[in-house]
């Protein structure tokens, strides 16, 4: 699914949250609270305790506030007015959800919340904020910005939020080898030998997916991502202690993480780090609640910065994981083959966006193994396609009409992988404008030369997005998202720490990293194109090469709609990787398929003309 | 010139300074300093007090202490042992030219100074350091470790070296505005203007790069980059006190000055920084010497972090250093266009590498309004044209012989511009081998991607390497250098902030920038190449972009070598480039040369067979 630009979008449904008690009511609920802190200002960040893109129910806080259901944002409220802040992908949708009398609507970059608390605060103003809720990092950026800033406790949220939903309940089980290829306690025994190479005696892990991965547990939690909600503390010895509410360990999960992991509820942790009193602590300064490093300086812990340590080795596949994100991308081909065939067919009743996205969701689900979508496909016929963000409701849906562009972006979950694919199509019957194919060619071209290219050991994600676009950059055209991101194993779709993205993190690609490569663009008010295939990083077999190169091996496995190819746009080497590519695919789905279907992909795959 | 892969490198003659006292005796010399001092270690940077890559001979306190005459490196001296750590560009000749008896040879990135004084000083062990040799970022590296650094005063080289060559003595002289475009009030007035929004009330220049640019004056303290050695404090008023010592500053550069720029000897500066008690006071901590925030700390102002003001305004090029760039390069390429007919030629005596720059650099004599090479000149046959560092002496020169490559990368100053050029060519009479032609060719296409380039705004370097690689890359090749580097307008061939570096910093190209274009293939023991022209970035017309992009003018004028490509591996757009660029290089240089040469030209220039 397509990458933000600064940062990865969510997509929990809030509308149950932000359908009860006027604005107006809560925020003078808030300010109430606030006040019996002596609070002048509090920061309503839209996170939960574990600081991740996806959120339960009870940590829709922003929404709460004020309405505003987009995945990434922060509201202030002050004694006498209140501000929401978000990204340029938001601002439409922050325009129509907030309410402007009692939100200014303001740009997260380009009007940061610390300066704006600095022209709206009186000077001295005690500005609260709730440690579970903001790292050390974001907490550092109002600091530096000569703010006071306060702990606030409770958070004057809960207080005013009289329903806020409980915490998921559903229980953690077993990730089993099969599918997991690497046990817990050789993941834990590697990460213990890190952590004893730096010198540090226990790392804080607090994000779900790093304790999926660890200790090969998945949950139910949030939507779409498939992992159980708590924290670990690791010991350099290998030990680990799991904060999760018992009742969410049921007696096989406690088999299957063994004597060597200790439970323990949430209200333990405190006492936990208190224990910790001259240890050397691992912290994640930009990923973790700054509420560890405050706890930990406090019981006279040394509180050492450093990346959740799980985060690279869960990023690299091992041959295990591989071969299930293989063979999850063949079974999901399967479902959206059958979807492409029946898309294209005449045979059914008129189509719509979001009965599309449901034809390809049954379709999906006669899929083995399947286990559910990993984020919430992106449906979008003509105008709609150029909404990056696009989601489809039944306030938004519209037919999908003949000759037009149609974008589907779609992704599922299997416990053997996660798969993200997006595919334009053209409807039909008449023949694509010239434009059109001249846009959907470039694109198609960016997300080749991603997708063949050949790289040293070192190189980095930024250091490549610029071919996924050279070919639209020579038309003066450009999309504003990243090209890539990670994708994890039967974990987020959204997964760090690399990206293919210019303004990510310049983390050396590596094999068995999972990453997307999807290029777009995007003419507002017309269409949108965009084409995804996730690709494996793997070791290049160059004999001559004097040093390690890498390549990528491309997962996803479906056509591209060959009536969108302005074949004059193209180097022979491109129609070779495509006649390739649609071989492929033909060799490997169409076998699954029954007899239309298959009769469709034969057609479907053939070479360019 | 190719770029170094972590920093520039710089070609002082340090012959004069390694000749004399032998190194035991100096060794011994610096630690009776040392122990004057209750010093147990002393840090010896290779650095003068403007940190830059260029320094005078009286700073070449490394090649005093060690033999070692590399650009970059660092010596530790303790009480019982000693090192000298550099780069991977120099470690043989580190090992060649320091002592081994003396002093241990290290590699800087792994196996940094911070960590090898902590393996060998005792606990608690008092290092010196000198506080005009080291910045800020690069003392705290050393304190970061743990390590007590403490202030040398005087430096132990300097009480050692009895002989130390004074200070150049050299003096400033006008740069004319005929040259420079923008008068100095002008761009002080500018910068003073920032540093108001910045809220700072003075800033400290201590790149003389940046006096040059701000004051529009040069100067020949140090080789081939001609700029005078001075520090400036730059008011927000936009008034300036320029440390230069009197002498070196004639009557006509004072009117030139005029009344807002007061001068000091460099002896003033103290008390000068000590009236800037509390001041707002930017300095740059990872390119200023120390001493200068510890002073202002001392005298109670504020010191405040922030990049040399004039950095990104110097490096882009106005409207008259452009056209001077593209005057001088043409003359320029009138030169290296002889001196490639007069290479072909039969009527020469037997070539040496040697002879041949000198050659070149008698053509360039011939140029009008030529001021000196902008580096010396590497010039590589054969085997050393693979030594990406190779500087040719009388010790290593060799013949030019038939039938092999030949690496000649040199450079020029003139007062409108600073040119450097990189060509390899091939000797003949016989025909290349498949294998170099291919190498070559694939150099070329990166050359073509990049210089071809189109991007929007806000792309940077790093984004953009990776098009000059990645023909190589295809084939397991790659070069171990930057692709390019900034370029002064007669100041130093190598100008931050911008590269085309995949190391590189993350400074957005600009219009005016001026980078090398130099991808290049090293096959040790026998043959390099290296392709460069030096790039102008300019404002790209696409009237159907939505936003601004950004394109390349080529500056450089002289054809490559047609014996050298393999046509068959050129797409087409190549080819088509390959032939425009030729036919311009004819039709501009071809009307200044004499008839045999221009007709030499005009076959180099035919189109591609």
């Amino acid at each position: 699914m397509r990458q933000a630009r600064i940062q990865v979008g969510s997509y929990v449904n809030c509308e149950d949250i932000v359908s009860e008690k006027p604005v107006a009511e809560r925020l003078a609920e808030v300010r109430r609270a606030m006040a019996a802190q002596s609070l002048d200002g509090f920061i309503v960040p839209r996170a939960d305790e574990h600081l991740g893109e996806y959120v339960p129910p009870g940590a829709e806080r922003l929404a709460w506030l004020t309405g505003f259901t987009g995945s990434a944002g922060t509201a202030v409220v002050l004694v006498d007015r209140a501000a929401v802040f978000t990204d340029g992908r938001y601002t439409l949708q922050l325009a129509a959800q907030a309410d402007a009398a009692m939100f200014e609507v303001c740009h997260i970059t380009d009007d940061p919340p610390p300066g704006w608390i600095k022209a709206h605060a009186p000077a001295g103003a005690r500005i609260g904020y709730d440690p579970w809720l903001i790292s050390q990092d974001g907490l550092d950026r109002y600091r530096n910005a000569g703010l006071d800033m306060v702990r606030a406790d409770p958070n004057p949220i809960d207080v005013a939020w009289a329903d806020r939903p409980p915490a998921p309940a559903g229980p953690a089980v077993p990730h089993p080898l099969e599918y997991a290829g690497h046990a817990s306690a050789d993941k834990r025994a590697d990460i213990a030998e890190a952590l004893r190479k730096d010198g540090q005696d226990v790392a804080v892990i607090t994000d779900p997916a790093s304790l999926a991965w660890l200790l090969n547990l998945r949950g139910s939690d949030v939507d779409y991502t498939p992992f159980a909600l708590g924290f670990v503390l690791l010991r350099s010895d290998a030990s680990a202690t799991l904060f999760m509410e018992p009742s969410k360990l049921p007696p096989s999960t406690l088999g299957w993480l063994g004597p060597d992991v200790t439970i323990a509820p949430r209200a333990a942790l405190p006492a936990a780090l208190a224990a910790l009193s001259n240890h050397r602590v691992r912290v994640d300064a930009a990923g973790s609640p700054v509420w560890f490093a405050q706890t930990l300086r406090d019981a006279g812990a040394e509180v050492l910065d450093g990346a959740d340590p799980c985060s690279l080795p869960k990023a690299c596949k091992n041959p295990t994981e591989q071969a299930g994100a293989r063979a999850a991308h063949a079974r999901d081909a399967v479902a959206v083959c059958r979807f492409l065939h029946w898309l294209d067919g005449a045979d059914r009743a008129p189509l719509t966006e979001l009965s599309a996205a449901e034809a390809l969701l049954a379709f999906r689900r006669e899929a083995p193994l399947f286990r559910g979508e990993s984020f919430p496909a992106i449906s979008g016929a003509g105008e709609h396609g150029a909404v990056i963000h696009y989601r489809v409701t039944t306030a938004t849906d519209r037919p999908i009409r003949a000759n037009e562009a149609y974008l589907i972006d779609s992704g599922a979950q299997y416990p053997d992988g996660t798969t993200d694919i997006t595919r334009t199509l053209w409807t039909g019957p008449g023949t694509p404008p010239a434009e059109l194919q001249d846009r959907f060619t470039r694109v198609l071209k960016g997300h080749i030369a991603l997708a063949t290219a050949l790289f040293p050991r070192g190189v980095a994600g930024p250091h490549l997005d610029g071919f996924a676009r050279r070919a639209l950059w020579q038309a003066g055209l450009d999309y504003d998202h990243g090209t890539g991101h990670g994708v994890g194993s039967y974990l987020s779709v959204h997964e760090g720490p690399a990206s293919l993205s210019r303004a990510g993190r310049m983390v050396p690609l590596a094999p068995g990293m999972i990453l997307s490569d999807e290029p777009g663009y995007y003419l507002p008010g017309a269409y949108g194109i965009r084409l995804e295939n996730l690709l494996l990083v793997r070791a290049a077999e160059l004999p001559a090469a004097k040093r390690p190169f890498l390549e990528f091996e491309t997962l996803t496995l479906a056509p591209f709609d060959r009536r969108l190819v302005d074949t004059a746009l193209l180097e022979p080497a491109e129609r070779a990787w495509i006649d390739a590519y649609h071989a492929r695919v033909l060799a490997e789905v169409g076998p699954a398929l029954p007899g239309p279907e298959r009769d469709w992909l034969v057609a479907a795959c053939a070479p360019l003309g």
